[in-house]
């Protein structure tokens, strides 16, 4: 027996009682029992954004949902900035390419966080960008950029949008979209949500509903407007995933539940045992500023980095991600984003050890699930009731 | 207890055991047991569209797939002819305009199929037509379009690509896309392929690839040349809806097993049982050419049409659906699209008599049922077997 754990950022593990929601017979998306369940989605979903505003949700991957905000917000010719510091940054500047949005792109080391002040210099050099995109838990590298510093710095220096790439940091980090004055945010579903992949979010300030209404890109499966005219009548334009809503619907009442900022304190205890576990065994971490979503760690140049993922895959059952671009094949990436809880982590780390000591590594046995351990006592000691997660 | 059962023309039922598929831990897009499946769905999905081209997978509802054929195989300022009859139609339109592509409509009254030779001249009239858009089975009236003959007539008179929306008609009836020299066939997962709704599928022939190549309008998340090279790796350029996939490798083996000509002749039958059992109670239908994936019928004048829907919903827990646009609260659709056999028919026009009998409506009580049941003995014995779909 082998039995099979995933730690890879998206997707991630299914909760069973999600499983079984999404397993029962379907409903239709016109009658009145979706409409009652797509009411209470959307609410949760406002919670789990920290918005007033709706919460529109897309069938498609989060690349669509970063789509449509490039689609809905800008215009042919529009300047906009960029920050790319790792696969999915680069992604807006290829999507504003995709339109014929002009791009300033700020560059950044895989692994570093942005510097703030880049993105106001380079708001100084160019007074005609409408919008600046970026990431805030770059899934390539496992790093956090400190959008909510972003945002304050975007709005008391121009007047572009600020649009947030949130897919692998809504509902595993402080994200407080209204109180940091973030004009849109984007995630996808299977992340920390908990659900399969094929549901996108996005959400829109007032002043980013104002520039919708004004851009003159071309879509039509991806047009906020017609969304948003929908989820008033709790519906959506076009027939969307149905059991994947139904599965929304269950994964949101336990993060409601959990409470969101007990959430993102749970996602904080898990990446301090990661971290902590990964540097007791000797492994270096790749993020200078790293993310409680997922983390990144150098595979040592002296093992064998393809016997070391195959170990930990065929021996312990273990999938984590690779190294993605420049990073293939020098890193691993855990992701502890979405149904983890403390046993997990030491799960993973158990199986990290053994796998390093089969490959050859030396360190002392134990000693990362010790460093997982002594985190979790750290912790609240009420966390892991909280987070039971019922 | 309300035992429910859906007659709608998607979602449809979801098989038993695809449900059960659905529910198992979820499997990671990037990993080899994932390429092994999604190779599988391929050349089943080929069997299927009947094509020797590859068919792509797009996460999306079935309008996705319709946009994804414009923005790839079209240009600003090009020409396209659409054929209106029907909501579905008239969309190829609004896909066109939200593009800027020219458009020539061929208004056709609801409820009639297009005369193919409308086309025709409209092509002479037109020598700049780049591709014609049509519906094969519109789902708003149940009229099928002779796709057959509009594609050998359009291949004649004109370099025109021939665009099929096979929503409601690819795996309920005969559709051949290579043989009738059809370039582009789309469909959506919550019809005939009997899984929940999430994903779309498009095929394109040799000629509309090459002018995939040659188009400009802007495209990103529905990138037909991006899904065609990470399919030849047997993925997806984005992380696709992995769990309906897992459902859909299940169902696409039982329409193998049981033949795609055996699925057409199911849905053949059970079309002529629903129509027969419709009219032996007195009631119109709409279609002057009937899909044999759904039924519209006229709601007598002399009913309230409001209480006669209420009634089969909540008495007899009987979902059909209702009329769209100018047909709204005037005919009611029943599907027999996807997971249906033999003993459905007789439930859903069971139900349908009962519910007319409450509404007040004067018939022979049974006369229904019987002609469903005469148009059953009328078929292949074998087909009860054959249609087991073990």
């Amino acid at each position: 027996m082998l039995k099979k754990r995933l730690f890879t950022p998206g997707p991630t593990p299914i909760p069973e009682q999600v499983m079984l929601a999404m397993a029962q017979p379907i409903m239709h998306h016109r009658h009145p029992e979706f409409g009652e369940m797509f009411r209470r989605v959307n609410e949760n979903l406002k919670y789990l954004f920290q918005t007033q505003q709706e919460v529109l949700t897309l069938t498609s991957s989060g690349t669509g949902a970063m789509e449509a905000a490039v689609c809905n917000l800008l215009s042919p010719k529009d300047r906009a900035i960029f920050v790319n510091a790792g696969k999915f940054g680069e992604r807006w500047g290829e999507i504003c390419r995709a339109y014929g949005v002009g791009t300033e792109e700020i560059k950044v080391e895989w692994g570093d966080p942005v510097d703030p002040r880049l993105i106001v210099d380079c708001l100084r050099n160019h007074s005609d960008i409408k919008a600046v995109f970026v990431t805030h838990s770059e899934t390539s590298t496992g790093v956090l950029h400190d959008v909510q510093e972003i945002a304050r710095l975007v709005r008391d220096n121009s007047d572009a949008l600020v649009v947030v790439d949130g897919i692998t940091s809504v509902g595993a980090l402080e994200l407080r979209t209204d109180a940091w004055g973030i004009d849109v945010v984007i995630t996808g579903s299977q992340k920390g949500l908990m659900i399969p992949p094929g549901l996108s979010f996005i959400t829109l300030s007032d002043r980013a509903w104002k520039r919708a209404g004004q851009s003159t890109l071309p879509k039509y499966y991806l047009d906020l407007q017609r969304a948003k005219k929908a989820l008033d009548q709790h519906e959506t334009p076009w027939t969307p995933a149905v059991t994947l809503l139904v599965g929304l619907d269950i994964a949101l009442g336990m993060i409601r539940r959990e409470g969101v900022e007990s959430v993102w304190e749970r996602h904080a205890v898990l990446a301090r045992a990661i971290r902590g576990g990964s540097e007791a065994v000797g492994l270096r971490l790749l993020a200078r500023s790293p993310s409680n979503a997922l983390t990144a760690v150098w595979i040592p140049a002296e093992l064998d980095a393809k016997r070391f993922s195959q170990t930990l895959k065929q021996t312990y059952g273990i999938s984590v991600a690779g190294g993605q671009g420049q990073l293939k094949g020098k890193i691993f990436r855990i992701s502890h984003l979405g149904y983890y809880d403390e046993l997990d982590a030491v799960g993973v780390i158990s199986a990290l050890e053994m796998t390093l000591r089969d490959c050859g590594w030396r360190f002392e046995t134990g000693a990362g699930v010790r460093a997982v351990q002594s985190q979790m006592s750290k912790a609240d000691h009420t966390l892991l009731t909280k987070s039971a997660m019922q």
